[in-house]
């Protein structure tokens, strides 16, 4: 099964309620919040004040993607605000499985992120704890990338290692250039959670949106 | 007269658009716009996608306050979203000069903000270039403090230093814990632009609120 | 009164507990902790493992002098270890008001330590909320160095500041090249509590050299 | 052969020295030093002074264990107060290559630590120049961490990888969590050091909590 | 075929014009230009004013190598200069893939360069997209260190996975102790670009010195 | 007295001996070194391998104009290098006194440079220990300045300052938009020594450039 995670970065901040209300009626699985410093990615977006303004008006399960360093000053903060999940960046850890345990005893799901130059083995020594990786598709922070195709083996990569692990459970989420035409690829090698930022709140229906890229995804499986 | 600044940070992000009108409507004179990037703050506000998507719907000029780190990357992008104003912090730039000119090159105009324990010496050598300085009344990005009546000395050396350098339109502006009660005193001290936040956008009635304040500081003056 | 407190650093570290009671019992009045971090100074000295040890050992007030970059992480650790006062470097806060009122949030007593080349104007925003001003009489954090005499001059400054602000209570305090020789000029010039070494624990009879610090301080005054 | 390490952060230090003369007489092999800034990890420990003092009063080689960023800076001073083993963390080395042969220069044998997250191969390309390899057995500078199990299978890793490259004599330590019950496990999977703490400093009768971890690690072997 | 780039940093600045042009003439087929900051290195050698004095005098390929941290701030400065090559630093990159393609996006050939500890899995994801791959055969920026004969195995395996992955047009270059006596061993394992420095600039007939640095590589294949 | 300084950073670096001789011929007093790191600075220019070329061909003073964080680290290399003077930035110095007494250890003269927004009470700690005070005229690191009217001030005031310490040997430098229409203007504030980059380098000749400056400069007096 796939999973269609809108980005809220895409939606319009100005009514940000009501997009977010939107794309839950029109079938979205979970609200993506991209929490981005300006510091471990060239850009500000928001932080918590954003994200607990959204919590309670929605049923949607919360993944929250910190692009930030020093993630575990943070963790509190979301975890208090409603995250089902967190997920933070190999690159910004030096005490990776500190903060992925820190993450857990919030009582929220452990992500890992790994940028589009990061191999699979920076998160080998951790990955039996996580309840998700987050296969960047693009660099994250940075505006007007194309997918990166090289990422699919990525993907395989890391579905083939959860396998040999008996970890069938472990969601693989991917987020940058994911539209129509390139889900069939990304879950056919083997992400089950896809981010769509302006393929969906672009697009002139939403529903419909999020149907196109669950159907090609599906059909790619 | 006293201009009157809400800052969007105490508004409700669900519905910014509306809150931006309300307080329009209601008599205020300026959005203040709280950018945080938990480097020089330990809290991350939100950064240019949500000024962007406010600017297009009022007429209110943009206070910009960037509470952040290497602020000369930020300010084309503020610029070009639409600010009116672009305050940087003194304790976070090393070459203060550069930076104040640099929003100036954008067709900005330029304040410099001080934090509580900063003395005005941090700001001499760049004051007849300001259009504004922003002596921060309480300490900038922790919650749940007081106004910390100390400033008020600090807001009064400014204006007499702004009087005598011939300055009459140099602006001075306050944030934090600004209301009803203490908009008179700032206001006598030689503060023209008071920045609230949940004095107004925690008040049932917004305009009322505002009127409150700006007929508060009046009385001050 | 001059108080005098010997600096834990320049005792034995291999029997603390007896090298603080013998300075006890030879009359100091305070303990001097000196904690270094390898990156405000280029030393580590030791942290609060070391201060835990002796804490209950002893019934002199402890007094902590942080020369270590973002302080506002390590003091509530020190508060709970016992600190009596925790002493801050202007030179490492970008928030110097909030890192100073967050010790007194903690029920200790606050100061803030001025390097060398520091100027007093550094504290003036915080001085009436201060309990003490250390002023550095060497380059904290380096070996081998003689007392600067330059440094009277700023215990003259601040002295002469606080007792125009009527603040009589105010301690200045110096660390340094403090020994019989320099406690007159320190103590003359307005200080009140005196930072000793190795002229305490290097000295044979360390009840006596205490002893003798203080008489030349107090024919200083 | 198994050799067991205390470490002296788990000491007194207002008696330090009798402290490492109980555990020297009690029959440690080593005395582990664990040196912390604050910044690599988020507790300052203590740094080359207090190992200067208890220096002279053993014969055990001190094995020093840096959780510090710029460890370049500080080998020489280990060094020179009579450090036998300098270690490393891969994760705070640039150019980690420089470092070992830095440490082995002067004249000490030269480790490498990998936090719990960090994969063997960040090591691989030095493993060859090393005498020790550290394998973290809980998330250094955190208190209150239980063993890690995941870890077994990095110290059986590296020592088979050490076995196929005919580095019979590469030590491999691990710390953290090490007591009675984990030794057997640890020894079993390849290692020949282990640190202990609370373990030994907090047992009634000392020698008699080394005599019992050491039997535990060699039943498991 | 063997390609012999002189380092630049060991002619003579004060004729650097004139040394730039005595290697070309006498056979060098790159010019390498070694950029440091002092940061990621601890030497400053020289930036893109250095640069733009010798790309007017010369033929050759410029190879510049940016031994600086975060350096996509100066990949557009150096590809106005007339880079045909720019590498960075594996270790200084936390968007490695991003970096490699703003070189590209420039019109430069995109190169990245391990230090003598970094395995070769840190480039694996940027590996097909890059023209060359730069093994540090030495510590970079630090003086008079030997050849590392570790490295040797490092060239192989990059070739080796050069030629598995049908590279066959992949530069790599190796830099550092490299002469007529180690030419042949890097060339045999697989190296097509050697820097040259003192081998070169330190000869009498620096024209004989490429000759023999190329023929002894030659022999090496 | 006035002194002119060419900057080396406006001479062309293929022939930067040449040049250097043709300013010494030319009839300048000092030469000005211009060291940029790309951190303190958004440039690099060149470290100690430049000057360590020119060193030997000139008798004219080197004047180093250090633009780099952390200059402790760097002093010892220029000093031995032959700098005549070592000028550090306050705004790049916790330390400053420290850094001060450094230089004049290693036997050379010792001199603070200032930002334009920077106010002279940042050196006032440690002016009677200098030899040199360096008013940037222009933001030092960024391209395509005007000379900053205001700075003139800053000049006259530390001028002022130190004739009433009468300390009438105490060089004041400015860097920055210096040429013959602006030399009277600096000079007649009390500026002795007068950088000019592309007002000699750029002149077609350069010893009436000099010539030029020189008595415009006497006229301002």
């Amino acid at each position: 099964m796939v999973l269609i995670a809108p980005s809220i970065l895409a939606a319009d901040f100005s009514k940000l309620g009501s997009d977010v209300k939107e794309v839950e009626n029109g079938g979205a699985d979970w609200l993506h919040v991209d929490v981005m410093d300006g510091h471990f990615v060239p850009n500000i977006s928001f932080g918590a004040p954003i994200m607990r303004s959204i919590a309670p008006l929605t049923k949607l399960p919360l993944d929250v993607h910190l692009m930030i360093e020093n993630p575990e000053n943070y963790i509190p903060e979301f975890a208090k605000a409603g995250a089902s999940f967190i997920t933070v960046h190999a690159e910004a850890c030096t005490h990776l499985h500190r903060v992925v345990h820190l993450i857990k005893e919030h009582g929220v799901k452990a992500g890992v992120a790994l940028n589009p130059g990061t191999p699979v083995s920076a998160i080998r020594e951790v990955l039996e704890d996580l309840d998700l990786v987050l296969i960047m598709t693009v660099n994250p922070g940075f505006g007007g990338q194309a997918f990166i195709e090289r990422t699919l083996n990525k993907i395989r990569e890391t579905r083939s290692l959860a396998n040999s692990l008996g970890m069938s459970g472990l969601h693989i989420e991917v987020d940058g250039g994911i539209a129509a035409d390139t889900a069939g690829k990304v879950a056919a090698a083997g992400a089950d959670v896809l981010v769509a930022g302006s393929a969906v709140y672009g697009a002139s229906d939403r529903s419909e949106a999020i149907q196109n890229i669950r159907e090609s995804a599906e059909r790619g499986i």
